[in-house]
């Protein structure tokens, strides 16, 4: 027996409408034989960098020639391509508005082509929502097989932005940013060890996270090592540092949302001392 | 290999206790080849016409012989009936609460069979979980193969409600009422192109919606015309006039819910001006 | 064709990250041919009790055979074990850390394993999300058929709690607590029938439920025998009496949560006096 195709789904559509139902009611009607996996409906409303994070921190858990399908899609209706790439282990079906940044930045081949085979779509196609009029159409007949070369032409000039980069301040200081809040509170910023390799060293410096004027100094192994109401930092599962606390939300406790600044500043003189 | 029988669900029970779980739990345990797809589960609490829009707007994406299990179900315990209703193409099982009443008004033919064959209940049967103990073995055993008329005798006498239908109150007014909310804060009312043919002909008039005393007076094709902060009139993927912000929440800029009236007051002097 | 797999996933994990997509991206990636089923993902943050009534109230639903996979993890990344547990029908995996409490008191004969093969666990570990890198690899080998002694050594010493008891207080007073807020508001407590078999005599005395200082003296058995507004008990699909109302949250209007006092006091003289 042939192995099922399988799909990921990951939208902004929330699950208090039937957007999400009808998308699945869409392509299981093209191809009854796809095994369908939401990987996340609940990507803040409109926020593309959102769905490329959820997206990349998902896609290469999934079995080869998976297909994710995201729509975030705040273009709906507009001259905004839909666009399908293509890796060497996966296919991805979205809206042309960078939603697959970060999948090209980790990706070493990516082929993405505009999808114009307008046969494969919904008839008509309404001008609000392309997910169940064009995406999942599209989606379903990719699964069921049909060539992407079928679906039209590879583009070079589809919209790619690059992820937010910590800055090297000075020797001492690197400024990052928080890239996420997750659903318990914890600070995902765009800073890894390998940006601040002192930290992971064998005799670490004192340092000091500062966010949103409050410091943070000291770095654990685990959310539960956290004493009570301690605000720390962890190395998350993501291969980001994050901001946390013990059995709570660290975003709640220092009034800090996504795009707050983070900066490490490593004491200088510890930085450089010999060791014993 | 034929198949998989599809079964959807549509639920006010929410995600955050074992109800659907359990739902889903009595239904592969009787038919394991089943194929489950969640629809919704997030309708608003004991809201029957709300599941009844969502069911609406979704169920004919479906593949024929789709069974569509849809509990909003406040009447539990009591005399309301269980019914299994079939139209041409699709099956249902619900309480007798009108939450099919879209169903009834959209389908030519829709045969309604009172479910009184308890054999195949769970027992013993709560008065609080039907879903568990009467709905969801029902369609485990419908989805099996088991004939509907095994299940109960048919009657006329089901509940409906008709949908909330726009007033046409002069020449250049008409009245309607938001029925839904979606996640994005669009507000969906019961107005369609049909009922306001002078906003979509070649030369439309200038018009001017009304909606909790604020005017809304410009019609765009896609959210992502609308200027930033701009309250704007779309067509949206369920064929209704929205009220709607781009990359907002309209219900939350207007102060307005489910059930507001909107006005449509069209322009009379110019609705009646020759072209040119 | 053989049945597939069913494993369920209970987690506190909700719905706003990649969380449990990755987990079933992993499951998947594994065992292609397993029927992944969600039992509920948001559970109260790190409530392990919330978790173990969650999977009570389910797990005997399913099929023989299905693995239920529960991930309440507050101590990820310590010592705390992750177990295998195995009774008659089912099996499960956890961390060690009481989630399957209620498991353990429900059946008669468990097998408790703690997980220590780690060449089927992803490759690194991280010390922040053995969901993914533990969990999840080891329910996808279990549901491909390797046998649970390949996973480790049986153990007795498993952490185990005692689901909270209502007290007799007096001949007439019985006290229990709130374990559980429902969607809906009901608010579910640890009292069943049982403990007050006088309420379900053929003449049952007046009585009083006394919660948050006010008085609750009506039993029904439907939500919806409840008039507008008023405060009722009810014997809920789980088990046990819950306070609520009719169309409407008894948590808010009672002002009440989990963890909360109940008292049951049944009037002495109409307790003992005789029938007619």
């Amino acid at each position: 027996m042939p192995r099922k195709q399988v799909v990921t789904l990951t939208t902004d559509f929330g699950t208090s409408d039937h957007f999400v139902g009808v998308m699945k009611g869409v392509i299981i009607n093209i191809n009854p034989d796809v095994e369908l996996v939401d990987l996340c409906h609940n990507v803040n409303s409109y926020d593309v960098f959102d769905a490329a994070f959820t997206l990349a921190q998902s896609y290469r858990y999934f079995p080869s020639d998976t297909i994710h399908l995201v729509v975030i899609d705040p273009g709906v209706g507009t001259a905004r391509r839909p666009i399908l790439a293509r890796t060497l282990e996966y296919k991805f079906v979205a809206p042309d508005n960078g939603v697959l940044s970060l999948i090209y930045e980790r990706e070493e081949t990516v082929e993405v082509r505009h999808i114009t085979a307008d046969h494969y779509f919904l008839n008509p196609v309404s001008s609000t929502f392309h997910a169940r009029d064009i995406f999942s159409p599209v989606v379903g007949w990719l699964s069921k097989g049909v060539e992407v070369d079928k679906f039209g032409d590879p583009i070079t000039d589809y919209v790619k932005f690059s992820s937010p980069k910590p800055k090297q301040v000075s020797e001492n200081l690197i400024k990052g940013v928080t890239i996420k809040v997750d659903k318990f509170g914890n600070l995902i910023t765009n800073i890894t060890p390998q940006d601040v390799p002192q930290l992971f060293s064998d005799n670490p410096p004192p340092f000091k996270i500062v966010i949103n004027s409050q410091e943070v100094t000291r770095l654990n192994l685990a959310y539960s090592m956290g004493k009570p109401s301690e605000i720390f930092a962890i190395v998350g599962s993501s291969g980001f540092l994050e901001i946390c606390t013990n059995r709570g939300s660290a975003a709640k406790a220092l009034n800090v949302t996504r795009g707050a600044e983070v900066g490490v500043m490593i004491e200088s003189d510890a930085a450089g001392a010999p060791q014993g």
